[in-house]
């Protein structure tokens, strides 16, 4: 499927490890729909992943970036820039990890250091990689610079940590950065709030795949997928949304305007007629 | 327990029918509080319920009405006028009525008759009770006006049918009259967002049972009950609130921010590990 | 521009009255993207307007129709489908207004009956026309539907009157049918919550010139105008955006997530170094 | 006026400094009610404020702490359960602060360890507390914790510069730990929106003169002042409000829920005659 929606841009992708990954979905739909693009992801990463593959066969450059890193994000952009003959016109950011959640740090046992860590590297990273771009004036007018959250940055799902704040984080941001981007350059920063995703990234957290399954039975049209994700993506990237900023977007299948629905209650309610009653749960289950 | 926080005011209760209404239980606190009250209800539901014995109680008058009649709603307010010698503080709108849910037509096949009722008495009868004490000049200045609402009226449950709508109706329409109101008059408008309960009039709610038991397990705080959303109104009605306005305000033991908790996955999971595929979920779980 | 994102497609716009009209913008835009589409109005709008000329433009049929009327609707669809040879992929309801707005009946003297009406035109006709699309299994698998509103549905403007109650109501029902057509059809509903735009329609909202300066003024890309709605339209009518449902989404430049921008700002200061202090504000101010 | 709200009960108030500050009026208030209290505040803020003098009315203790330092936070919550003889039953966060906005760097050209320091003064040191108290198990059941927030949070506000991503996260922390500490131990946690309010740390944002303006224009019951954030404190604190947690509260004269108000717009209006049309606006205008 190509509408070459694209056609004639450039955008930087961020965050491709494998072909599991949104953002490795991402940069092979908007190169199908006729955009250019370049591939970014940390040292780690790309020799641990496949993200050399993708470069190969959307012929393009990976620029080794440490998101992080002022300097890195900087070489990035004029990488791509030099790469390109010209300025960008969109931007994913699919960056985000916790160290908390990876050494099993739960969220009234934080671990501070590990907590900057997971700011700087999952929402502090996309105030840089947008200042970066307004400093070198990266971004064509009319640009598009999307980020992928999670509906926990509202609600409190058990076990998504200090990954909750941070998408919170990444999502003011958005709106910050924004209302400034956009008066000044046109340009226009959402963040896009997808479905829980079997991803290599994703599969830390704890309880992914009873959560599936809930989220699965709660949303209407079931959990979006990565491909699906690429999909609608592709729209914030195009021409057709240009007075669309400083939104976050549920992607979800409906899940986030869901109370309950009756198929998820169907299941709970198997669990309720073999269940504990509240006051006997077994201590085991109060945990985190 | 009383800490007078309602003395010297008066105040209408609409709603009240028995001892397990919210209603009923919010006059109590009140007329603890060192208010004094007057009672209002439909002529059905003093005959029905035990409003007579409640006004004995707090020695008060019970003024009949139907909320959905501007005359009905005119006379209660100045039955309360002369019965206080003045003008009163507080009014609570207790009210809601699906004929929808009662004879048991889905979403998906209302009668638009019965629909136009569940607007007219859970919603519009709010406005016309605004309208009413606007016009007759009924509530003394920093007075204050609250609702009932669910969190239906931003999530949606299976089941709760068009009531939803009634209550996003009425949310908007606190906000809407809230700010007239608070602009001329310094009266406040706002709703409580109550969880669950067990009321005659909560009762006729499909899968009630089920809904209480997950929703106590996702709420950090457990659900909130009639006793303690009495205690919450009552800050609401005094004069430690002035500024809070065109609110809805959760009264939920926190269900409202929850994604998923983990006892409510705890009993869900059991669910699973019995549970059916979701290619092979029975027909009859995907009604309504 | 034509990316031929909604080829063989078939959609049915409700709203259409003149070139100025947001109906009108999409109608042409799906039929650039490849779509047919057919047209519905009221008799009194058909008449008065000029969709018979969009009906020959894009060589198709009107069909009028009161939309608070479930035969009318029904007759629509069935004509729809008629015309096309077989089921709807998309439908847009642009429908909304209020005998109260238009009688300048300020919101606490709102008569009951326009009131009714206003809800009836703006709200519940959305039911209805899903309701009546759902029980003539008018709908495609994977078919959307848009409705739109506008952000007075979440906050107040002052003399938007009880459109912004209609609003809140459509978005509500767009929830709440959503889930039920999303899980049984795979059929997505969602609104577009759009910038103050000057139409025929809109023309009789009060003070909609300062609105509109307003709101450019906050918006960081501008008001968003009934082209670039056409545009964000189809993509919710196409393919790529499958797993959004249950959404208000807006398309506003950014309003809506703004407190308060520096060219707002700059204009407001203008005002109070002439103005009035808060103490002499002129009773002529204070209406409505 | 004193309804012995918080009789018994003992609580630390973080942030007051002189006489101006909410945190003060708080603790003022707390006593007042009936409730012991501690003080804290950094030692630079005690050498420059009153808190002595506070100190000394209310007959208590002042700690000093940097709230971004676990040592000092533990020895604040130790000091005040030994003067106490006894756990605590509530704690107010009022701290907050910007390096950013001190040293005047704009939002697109920021300092990256300002930043730091301004999430780990302002939302960070939030979680070390709960954390810390969590750890100590320094709050009975059923105790309240509340932090100052500011709508900029949702709302992008030109000037509030990185204090709005600090504002987003400090509410992203109450709800996370809220859940934690509501499951295991009954404690609330929530936080108040204040309306701009002119205190000693508020002085520093930007335009905040014709932000007040604008602020009490717009809300219905005008900008709600310390004082009155004084008294809805003491309704969190107290026992009436045990099942609201996890919630953002809005303490503002009903500015969150207002789009545009007419005596708003009547300034806003004054500004437009007077005024440059859009495509003359100054250069000027157009700064950060």
């Amino acid at each position: 499927m190509s509408f070459k929606l694209l056609e004639g841009k450039k955008g930087i992708i961020f965050g491709a490890l494998n072909a599991e990954s949104i953002a490795w979905k991402i940069a092979e739909r908007a190169a199908e729909e006729g955009a250019k693009i370049t591939l970014s992801n940390t040292q780690v990463a790309i020799r641990m992943g496949d993200v050399d593959k993708l470069a190969e066969k959307l012929d393009t450059i990976v620029v080794a970036a440490d998101a992080t890193n002022i300097d890195d994000l900087e070489n990035v952009l004029k990488k791509s820039i030099e790469h390109f003959g010209g300025k960008v016109d969109f931007i994913l950011h699919s960056i985000g990890m916790s160290p908390n959640v990876r050494k099993k740090r739960v969220y009234n046992d934080l671990d501070y250091n590990y907590l900057k860590s997971t700011f700087d590297i999952s929402a502090v990273s996309f105030h840089k990689l947008l200042q970066s771009a307004w400093k070198l004036d990266a971004i064509n007018e009319w640009g598009s610079v999307v980020a992928l959250s999670y509906v926990a940055a509202q609600r409190t799902f058990y076990g998504y940590n200090d990954m909750a704040d941070a998408k919170a984080l990444l999502e003011s941001i958005a709106r910050s950065f924004g209302y400034i981007y956009g008066r000044e350059k046109k340009v226009r920063v959402n963040t896009i709030s997808q479905s829980p995703t079997i991803t290599t990234a994703g599969s830390g957290v704890r309880g992914l795949g009873q959560l599936l399954d809930f989220s699965e039975r709660m949303s209407p049209l079931g959990n979006a997928d990565g491909d699906e994700c690429a999909n609608y993506c592709i729209t914030l990237f195009s021409d057709l949304t240009k007075k669309v900023t400083m939104q976050n977007l549920f992607h979800d299948g409906g899940f986030s305007s869901m109370g309950m629905s009756l198929r998820a209650m169907g299941q709970y309610e198997k669990g309720l007629k073999i269940g504990y009653g509240l006051e006997t749960l077994p201590d085991k289950d109060k945990k985190a």
